[in-house]
């Protein structure tokens, strides 16, 4: 097949592993006789720098028509003042919105070379899958903010259809996997989490093969710890999602090889790792740029529907995490380069 | 000294914790030559049972006149439908905005007898000593709501002053232990995150002596598990304390034996255990008084001058961890008025 896939490098450490992930996809593309052409646009800080917009209108045209997006990180110390007008992550939040990206999908498993570097004990980590779906266009994100000099807010809203379409697609995603849904909110305190849970409710008698369970934002973020291998697909609001899903990524000890999906209901996706752009170890070759290539593994199995192809990435990074090398962050001494090379080369040893 | 109690047990276990919490006190009041007065009120569900209020006027009035109050917990499943108008969860937090309790502190310490309970590995736990200030009468809690079929709003809102207040008090705190506060915020996304951010930063110019660092709280959740000795106290607003405090309980591993303090500009603080109601342990003398013990420490510290009797209490339940007998929580056998009278009994080994 032909596909058109706009990289967004972005800031810090995104070109980098970026580069790496493009590489993986080419090898695959050549293995695999598939052809795959790449257009490079900007994003975040160095869109700001370049046209003094964190998301160029040329960018976002350019999503618009290819068939997938992978991005790298945005921000940096050089823009980080969040009293400024202009911030490189209002890029994210925007081509988020403009793509219509409502379902963020960031799974989470602890390889077994790795349960070491988890703070969580082994015996915690033993059988932990967990697949978040975060709501990722609405809440308080995009809600109406205002500021005085003496007071500000932010509005947190919710439609019923917006909680509607990420509950399916959560529901759908939980009956090819373990068919239970946790829904989490804070329903005991907040109006949008009522709607929440009655509308979460509701959908979920659409599906009576999967099971559901509600939890509050602060006892899930207790039971992520004491019982993380009880969840298998967990659906929840943006802000709450963005909470969960770092303390999640924590506790499996490797932020830096942890990917996202985030869909619509149109084909284009956006693909990320979840890591931000680490500015204190950007421009060094360092990076772990697994992240990004499971980010292209999600690409290809959601966007281009190319499953056995996204699976080979998928057992090609689990070979290496197993044999190394490995990165710095995760106990090794290889660069970026380096992995990606042993990446590339694994695929044929898992094909 | 004289002194009038207020105690308000509440639901589920809150009554079992709350009996021994006040046989503790009675018992300092002997050996001290102190005399507290207790009153006990209704609030939560068994108020909506016996009044149709959650806080009826009544219990209000009583608090205001007291010199603290002791509360027990609130909620179970009779009353846990989150659609229904009036619910337990309103009473309490009915009473913090009553009595203008906007600072909430937990402090979060993990006893060596008990780091084996603990999801995260030994050497994380190592130090630990974490004291948190959450704002606990704004944001999205207090909020105007709004709801129809198709939508709902939850406003936070804070004001520079609300900001301001809870922020010295944080600083204070910080003095008289390791002279560091983080202060934790979505400032990347949030309009009321950049009034939190820049009104501390401008309050810390007030405390040289004292270090502040800001996190984002997507971030503190994954620190608080790969770096918890870190910190010394951590400030946030309404909601991300919440979460962030029962994330906290959880890595430590003894949710039953948390306590914490509410404290306004006035006298009466408002002093509860974190724990919930457990309403599957309610009623079978098994459930852990050690987090209402520990709270009534903090009223004799924080409500009352008390700091010898405070300390002599945290003292006894050391003792008690340290030697048991442990309540089933924390892997033992022993009942809620056993470990009281380990408490007590305690109380002259210590002093
Ligand atoms: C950079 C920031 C705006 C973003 C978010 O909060 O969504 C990030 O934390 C994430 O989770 O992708
Ligand atoms: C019961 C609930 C309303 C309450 C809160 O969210 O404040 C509780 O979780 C707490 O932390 O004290």
């Amino acid at each position: 097949m032909k596909a058109r896939i706009v990289t967004l490098p972005g800031d810090g450490v995104g070109p980098e592993v970026l580069d790496a992930a493009v590489a993986v996809l080419e090898a695959v593309a050549e293995r695999s006789g598939h052809s795959f052409e790449f257009e490079a646009q900007l994003i975040g800080g160095c869109a700001i720098d370049a046209t003094g917009e964190p998301l160029p209108a040329a960018t976002l045209e350019a999503c618009k028509k290819a068939d997938a997006v992978l991005l790298g990180a945005v921000g940096g110390p050089k823009w980080s003042d969040p009293q400024a007008k202009v911030r490189p992550e209002q890029g994210l939040l925007a081509i988020r919105a403009a793509l219509g990206v409502y379902a963020n999908l960031r799974p989470l498993q602890v390889h077994p070379a790795l349960a070491s570097l988890s703070p969580l004990k082994n015996e915690k980590l033993k059988h932990v899958d967990v697949l978040f779906v975060r709501e990722l266009t609405g809440g308080a994100y995009f809600g109406a903010k205002t500021r005085t000099t003496d007071a500000a807010t932010d509005e947190c809203k919710y439609t019923v259809a917006e909680v509607e379409r990420v509950t399916r697609r959560a529901f759908e995603l939980a009956r090819e996997r373990r068919q239970h849904v946790t829904s989490v909110d804070k329903a005991n305190v907040l109006e949008t989490s009522r709607l929440w849970r009655s509308t979460v409710t509701r959908i979920a008698a659409e599906y009576p093969d999967v099971k559901l369970e509600h939890q509050l934002v602060d006892s899930m973020a207790m039971l992520l710890l004491t019982q993380p291998a009880r969840y298998d697909v967990v659906v929840t609001e943006n802000l709450f999602g963005d909470i969960l899903t770092d303390e999640a990524a924590a506790l499996a000890g490797s932020l830096g090889l942890l990917p996202s999906a985030s869909l619509g209901e149109g084909k284009v996706g956006l693909y990320e790792p979840i890591h931000g752009s680490a500015p204190d170890i950007a421009g060094q070759g360092i990076a772990n740029p697994l992240g990004a290539i499971l980010s292209a593994a999600l690409l290809l199995r959601h966007s281009l529907d190319l499953d056995v192809e996204a699976t080979t990435i998928e057992a090609a990074v689990g070979h290496v995490l197993s044999n190394g090398p490995h990165s710095r962050d995760i106990g090794g001494k290889a660069g970026t380069a380096q992995i990606r090379d042993a990446v590339i080369a694994a695929l044929d040893d898992v094909a």
